[in-house]
């Protein structure tokens, strides 16, 4: 379980169980209505969570050239449904099942219902034992899986960004396979499968760095591996700006990360079984609104200041980077620091841009600033706001920051050495669209108009 | 009721009238708040599949051309809202009001709250035996009548895409009028209303044969009756292909149809007042993803190996056939199956789409192959993974199927003989746009690189 | 509280205090979930409710000009983050803290976590005492404080679309400042604060009035003030159609608004704590949805007779008029008079837009028609329809129109005479996305091909 509400959480279970009742019969809510409760809202949550990986695919398709805007589209639809069906086939296992400290077991693959729970949902009438089995888990086994599956789609969604316009298409898929697999659910089961940084005491509510830093690590690495798109960065060092083919659709993408943010954010509760579970969640709804907005506000203002106009994927970029950095510690019950951790986090954004560029790490949309930088600084945040302990904090960030970089760079580099990753010149100047998918995402759009 | 979660339905309302609780007191969701789950769900789930309305818009926005995309819109609000009307003012009666075995009632007509829920709302003080008695039914009228609605919405969807292209604007909303006030209805009381096949036994849990494949015969049946579009076949034989015009919207609709469809699965557990109801839809959105997974990977790699290339748009339908697959029986309790009823979705559009040029059926968007061959095979599933009697299973299709072409062919026709349906060749030639609507989709874009 | 729906809300409130109990204990709703049900619906339906913030980019982003586009994206987003910061910091205290009749009070501004809810939360061990406490207010205040801001939000939006194309970025959201932290607030005080129209009786359920027409108000002294875009009217007094640059995405945008707003119309139950307010809550939703469906087809059909052709536009604007009509009153328990109200916000609109050209008024998307016309007679029709004082109501829509048509044009004047309101007249046939961005929304898609 994520460790930020766990004492919520075994209070909910404790009371399943019949160990401890809150307030009197007539006042309290029932064990199986907080199952209820508990499942819905795993349920509600993760539908919002799931529609990310629209809003990831909309931000990407807008922020890319024409010609590859296809492809973006397909990379998005096919990555969500590959760690859908690798975190089926072995993720889940590895991250919450008999976790032994650093990994769990593949005792949790090919998961399926409880046995308990079969023996209600067969039985014609149910004994109160039966509901009895299945309510003192606190929720449905299903509705756990569906809520942390959409979790590992976002972290690979982040990828997708980053290392668009000229990565190959397979290559990226079984880099997908791999990270949503393997690589995300190992590092997911120290913290939130219960093992060794959560002994430790590490706190990321709901995965500043577990789900977003991940994303944005493999992303970095995918990046410099791939090296950058032609004609970036040209040989005097000066950078040329590749703008996005579709703004309304990339405006559309980061409003739809910010819906689905509350079901991440507020989901991340774990229950909603009490009058306790109900503040919270609507506290961390709050505070994750007031982050992204403090985003947004510091980049328009920030970059009206540094460069005299307002980069309208700045101000995008602010919102996801304030989403990012609310995201290790939601749970503020001073709601005015979440605008100034959101503020800081699109302060970030447009700074690590340009820093990037300088660096020569080709970013197409901005994913490594938003994701990685503003999840090291909301997971920092957690201690300068939320109480968390700072040595504690900055292990995490460095452990799983240093793990998901060595296991990526084995995977990347072995997909480099084999089948290759990137696309050859010539595809990449006629477009991925023409070379891997042989059509166009707008043949009647001005085709003869692309830039680069 | 829909059939296949009767039994669970049927407790609930044994619960609410007091002849059995479920574990003691304590424990167990009280009637009054089983009442309130249950109705909120359909509210939830309800919305969530109003959305894939803007879901079928986006896709077939994406599909067609830009010279008709203005009227595609126009007709997807125009149905959309049509649906709803046809649906409060006939449709609902016919489907579930005193059916007969084989159509309901027009008492059910012009619905309006029950007397027992004017009576709670309209007292100053709500007596025990009021709130008993709304308690009763076990749901609000007015929440199933819109989770209802929005299905018979889908049905029509379906259509407009096939049918995109070259149909005039009033005979298709005439259609839309026929087909969610009379044709849906009634056979929808055939099984959901419970008549003649619900005896039989016939189960399509969320609507596979009932909601998709109706919307897929009326969609073939107008596409044979209309011919394909000006320049799809040639006189030799050959197929050109006509590119849609925006593929992010495709994409983006299909992402939305996948949301909405957590809501039209998971909705049709038709409660939520229990842990076991609870269970059954945390279990259904599992299958529902797993499926729609199955399905891309599946087209994905076939579309591969097929052709040497990965078409998007044959990525989006299998996610839409590997959702419509799991339709009939998304309450399987082993998950692993589900990603293999969705990946014969997958396989069943790929192969489907190229066989209806063959026969000079011209589908936009696919929509026969992805609602109607996926929606047979899905209805076949549940015999076949589910459990049920696979003679009955075809019984069912071959009936809702020969009633809804025999149906849609008679009001096809006399459309086609009075108003007719097919736009004239100069209007077909100049867009819809133009000729219905005297707009422009995309007026500032590159208007004079339409290729047919 | 709102007024509509004020008497169940006491219910729940006494519930909650244990001083009146619907049915015996085993079928009633417990106190503490009540709460949690009635925070969890503000949650649900807020979320659907910050939905409409994207509605209304993609819908303006769908009716001005490619060359402005990115801009109107721009001023979204940030219009959106500004509204909630300044509802937070001091909204929010005017609007419903210590209300004396006219206005709030600071003392609700920087809002956190009441005192029992942080004791509730940071207890080791929740006592009796604590949960009650918390369950006495009958849900989370920080749920409440969402719902309510993304309302505000709404308001702004409205504005956004009127005067599109010429404002410069900084005066409009100054103007979003002082609109979303002062003027919206205090006159939402006299009603929903329970001030002075409240007493009076007046009656507007989620805000066809305190929320459209406030917006709509705002817009008109707006567009009055900026003047037409250039070459809208010529010198003859005729009217030049300025089309707007994507069409589909201007329908997205509907669909966005439609879905949202069952959340507005819907969460302004104001609970969900009881099979009556579930009851209520399924009523809202159904005459929400007729109406909008009443008004698509009603401006469909009007436009057909008037002009021969179909506007899709228009047909749009009579969804969002359908809506907006029903707002005021969308609990009425004869549905069919849903569709009558929205049908007539329909037909207002197609004759409002028209009108406001006549009068040289520039409303680039319709906003003043469909909101504030529409908005008006929504208001009205509670009278009509649902038992509302006639004369209440008229002095409810003036006293706030007044308000806000002076406040605004305090606000609007400084503005004009200090830094200015409009863009220069290079930069606006330039396009405000290059002058105020340095940016292209689209930048491959056919440049040259912009007509005014």
């Amino acid at each position: 379980m994520k460790l930020g509400t766990k004492s919520l959480f075994v209070g909910a279970v404790l009371g399943a169980l019949g160990i401890a009742t809150v307030g009197p019969a007539a006042a309290a809510v029932s064990d199986e209505t907080a199952y209820v409760f508990n499942t819905f809202s795993f349920l509600v949550s993760g539908f919002l969570v799931m529609w990310m990986a629209a809003g990831f695919a909309m931000l990407e398709s807008g922020l890319v050239r024409t010609k590859n805007t296809a492809t973006i589209c397909l990379k998005n639809i096919t990555l969500y449904s590959t760690a859908g069906i690798m975190y089926y086939l072995i993720g889940y296992g590895l991250m919450y099942t008999d976790v032994s400290g650093y990994i769990g077991s593949l005792a949790g693959a090919f998961y399926n219902p409880s046995e308990a729970e079969l023996a209600l949902l067969g039985a014609d009438e149910a004994t109160d034992e039966m509901v009895a089995e299945v309510v003192g888990n606190g929720y449905s086994v299903a509705s756990d899986w569906f809520f942390q599956m959409v979790f590992v789609a976002t972290a690979a969604s982040i990828v997708s960004g980053t290392v668009a316009e000229r990565i190959k298409f397979w290559p990226f898929i079984i880099f997908t396979v791999i990270l949503t697999g393997i690589i995300y659910p190992i590092q997911g089961s120290w913290t939130w499968g219960g093992g060794w940084l959560a002994e430790m005491g590490f706190s990321d509510f709901a995965g500043s760095t577990i789900v977003h830093s991940v994303g944005g690590w493999a992303a970095l690495v995918g990046a410099i591996l791939l090296g950058p798109r032609k004609g970036k960065y040209a040989a005097d060092g000066s950078v040329n700006p590749i703008p996005g083919a579709n703004l309304p659709l990339a405006t559309l993408g980061t409003f739809i990360l910010w819906l689905g943010w509350f079901g991440f954010n507020g989901g991340s509760v774990l229950a909603l079984g009490s009058a306790a579970d109900a503040t919270w969640m609507a506290i961390v709804y709050t505070n994750t609104n007031l982050a992204a907005a403090g985003g947004v506000v510091a980049a328009v203002i920030l970059t009206q200041i540094m460069y005299g106009k307002i980069d309208l994927t700045m101000a995008l970029n602010g919102a996801i980077a304030g989403l990012v950095s609310i995201t290790a510690g939601p749970d503020l019950t001073n709601h005015f620091m979440s605008i100034i951790v959101g503020a800081i986090g699109g302060v970030l954004v447009v700074l690590a841009v340009p820093l990037l560029d300088k660096l020569k790490i080709d970013d197409v949309v901005g994913a490594i600033s938003a994701h990685l930088v503003a999840g090291i600084w909301g997971t920092l945040a957690v201690a300068i706001f939320g109480g968390a302990d700072f040595v504690v904090q900055v292990i995490g960030i460095v452990a799983v920051g240093a793990f998901t970089v060595i296991a990526s760079l084995v995977v990347w580099l072995i997909l480099k050495v084999s089948i290759g990753i990137r696309a050859d010149e010539e595809a990449e100047v006629d477009g991925l669209d023409k070379s891997e998918l042989g059509l166009e995402a707008y043949p009647e759009f001005g085709s003869g108009s692309q830039r680069i």
